[in-house]
């Protein structure tokens, strides 16, 4: 579907200048852009490949001269990474999912579906399953027993949400996500060799072999509005209280959330991250992918960790963390540069030790 | 479901005091906790919250003074945590599964289903696999051709057993879980650089580029009695022989387990832990949390590691291992704390080096 | 289905010799054959196992003194692993999935299917999906809007392949993995505390909380010939061009690709790497089990990554990596060794102060 550059402009709040009755019915990146598309060149030095492309109108950073770049019309943002958010969704298509309930669906008569849900082919819903107006529930999902999901809610072919689980409005899960698994809980008759080296550091006693009795997850998950939650990612439920999620977090594929964990607002929680049992994440909280946090643990506000940190003890607010174990970040930048001269330094003082014992006084 | 404090406390082989006739029908973290809640404060720690709750019972640690936190009845164990896990299988109300064979599973005239089998909706199950009494497999399942599985199993929506795969009573798998893809084995014509490169360490010579022929994994998986598989989780099938999992093992989310790998009785394998073709595990081992094993080497019984642990050579029984590359948990320890000590150590040396080049003869 | 030893050889392009009319309907591994087996002893190492077992016939190395062992039949490659593939091709018996539509399926009349396709129960193909002939779709797969397949696929139970995904000839794919989930890219209002780290290396600087806006994934993937792609493996769709993959990669289990990520010729990612966004990898790279490549980097052409290697910043063709950060292979390797002589380093250094206070002149 076309939108004019003026259309645009005016949904964005951005601005517009040239020819803006100009049409575009999609995106490009500058060097392979058609006539009908609209350019993105968001910084200066995307600028060249312009005039390799053949598009007419591009948007651009705030202050581009336009016109150099031999185009008819141009929109400019402040920050043109947020207005491609809004550009984004304007000329997304969509997935493609059939409307309305397709007769392959298996409804539970006692679930309660709100007005305009669509439930896709060969999805399954439970008895009790509350589901918000405006939903789309993609085919071969499955929303367990009691499971309550707000308004304008998408699930992606696959999703699987289990009995009990909360979640607050628009909702988005990709294909294969998991909300309220059991949770991984488990205990042996007498104290466990892992359980004496959490105590000791480093020594597992002489535990005897035993095997592991199952603790069952008594609680589900909670989670708040504008989540997003990333194919195959996993949250577990909890065992006597619900997994809490707060409202405007995102999680990537395969990101893992163990049972008890409460995670605060607007955290962004990157791919293959696992969180383990019962830690808790404070708000605005970035973790880097493949990050990884102990259980038991505390990370507080605008903590944010580079890919692969493993956080192993609690961090306080604002701490940028990076590496394995997680230090803070310009403290393990300057260890990898420190180590780098290891090799000199163990020279060194091997050439000292022999300086000095040829100085040294032979009394 | 309510129980007596009695009831619970015969059901469990634990210690009742107060108003045994008490019921109760759920457990609460005790600030939480209603009149007709357990309260859960097994350690000294958490009496104080129970004032904040209205808790009338409690389980509590051995020798606790109950009628100090105004309970009328208290339940205590002297290893609550194992007491926590009878108490939850009493008080688990379910998945919510409906129990029967669903109209529209799609169940092969050739499978055999033992007494009592539930088959969820949508679940396909193929010729010749066989399913033992007791049985739940919930909705959207796959059981492959030959496939068996033992009696009082649990399947979660969505979990995928492949042909030939062949399980041992009462296991567990959650949603998205995959036991028997084929294992990732691939061959150049000639010797690749990778293969350079592991004898070498580090040389990848001047290998041409190839493309890689596929080796089809002929093998299956055995798994014994008593394993739990967590959401997303994988278990790869065998080249020549299964891939074999031992009786009581658990495994997390996301953990993936190579083609031929062989591992003991009651290991625990937490979330996303990879364990690489042809690895053999002992009896006892724990994995922590994103914990990596190479292909093709051995890990002795009761071994331990922490979060992460990346495991790149064979590691004797009973040891406890931290870090990349792993080391005894100790020494990794000490390890952490002697690279705090570099940058002192690094202007140590310098100033080292100006005295001694000071007092140095000038002969 | 049983060959004869000069089938086999004349299939495989190797030399048989002895009985070669004695026929095997299996492999197995030497101490454990059967007489109807054909026992694999491809280095000298397990050639004292085959009088453990019952084979008759063996697949050797080459120059193997075959009747040393008591065979009456041998076959004899230069590169056994690689006659291997050949071999097992041969005598896989398949994955058990039915031929022809299952009534079940459900399949928009605006699909098209090639030949001889198979679609298994209760997959779902959406209009505008076009699938190559002699392709297997297996049970409770998803093929959404407008995919384009190719030729002789192989998707197995529960793979899923998202709108406009366009994929070659002979893909295989392995229980859930996901083609074409959105990709994960947000936007703050105003630049955040982890832009600012990016700039800083560390210093998230005064950034306010925000919420995130969603960028919308406008492009699919592109995915070339010969692919395979692991169990709960994800590959991402791009956000304004598509993701792409160059023929012959393979991909395990659980492994993640980012949105706009471009991927060369014949790359085999090991189980559960992870692949941040916009990055681009060449041809031949090889990354190890559990590494991880931070986005918008860039890997040349063969380069190697041992397992759990961090890679942060570009690495040039033909590098052999290793650790977190990646180092060059045999730096790492040495630097692993340094640090073992840390603590005595430290010991040395503290000796030669007080050596070196007591030796210096006082004046």
């Amino acid at each position: 579907m076309p939108f004019s550059i003026a259309e645009i402009a005016d949904a964005l709040g951005i601005r517009a200048e040239g020819n803006v009755a100009l049409t575009i019915s999609a995106v490009a990146e500058p060097a392979h852009a058609g006539p009908d598309d609209l350019a993105l060149a968001m910084k200066p030095e995307f600028a060249a490949q312009l005039t390799q492309g053949q598009a007419r109108a591009a948007m651009l950073w705030d202050g581009a001269d336009w016109r150099a770049f031999g185009l008819d019309a141009a929109l400019m943002a402040p920050r043109p990474r947020f207005a491609m958010s809004g550009l984004s969704a304007m000329l997304d298509t969509g997935s493609g999912y059939e409307t309305g309930i397709h007769p392959s669906a298996i409804i539970h008569p006692d679930a309660v579906l709100g007005a305009d849900v669509s439930i896709g082919a060969l999805t399954v819903i439970e008895a009790g399953a509350r589901i918000g107006s405006g939903s789309v529930i993609g085919p071969s999902c499955y929303v367990g027993k009691d499971v309550t999901l707000g308004a304008d809610a998408r699930l992606n072919s696959g999703v699987r949400l289990m009995h009990g689980v909360s979640i607050g409005d628009r909702f988005i899960a990709h294909p294969g996500a998991v909300v309220g698994a059991d949770g991984f809980s488990f205990v042996t008759p007498e104290a466990s060799g892992a359980e004496n080296v959490r105590e000791t550091l480093g020594d597992a006693g002489n535990a005897m072999a035993q095997s592991y009795a199952r603790i069952h997850s008594l609680g589900s998950v909670t989670i708040g509005d504008d989540v997003e939650l990333g194919a195959n990612a996993c949250i577990d439920r909890g065992t006597v209280r619900d997994t809490q999620i707060g409202n405007g977090c995102k999680f990537d594929n395969l990101a893992q959330v163990g049972h008890n964990v409460v995670i605060g607002n607007d955290c962004l929680i990157c791919a293959q991250v696992g969180i383990a049992g019962s830690s808790r994440i404070g708000n605005n909280v970035v973790l880097g992918g493949q990050s990884g946090v102990s259980d038991n643990i505390f990370i507080g506000d605008n903590v944010i960790t580079g890919g692969a940190t493993k956080v192993l003890s609690n961090v306080p607010a604002g701490r940028v963390m990076l590496g394995y174990p997680a230090m803070k970040m310009d403290t393990q930048l300057d260890l990898y540069k420190q180590l780098r001269r290891l090799p000199r330094l163990i020279a060194d003082v091997a050439a000292l030790k022999k300086t000095v014992s040829k100085t040294e006084p032979s009394d």
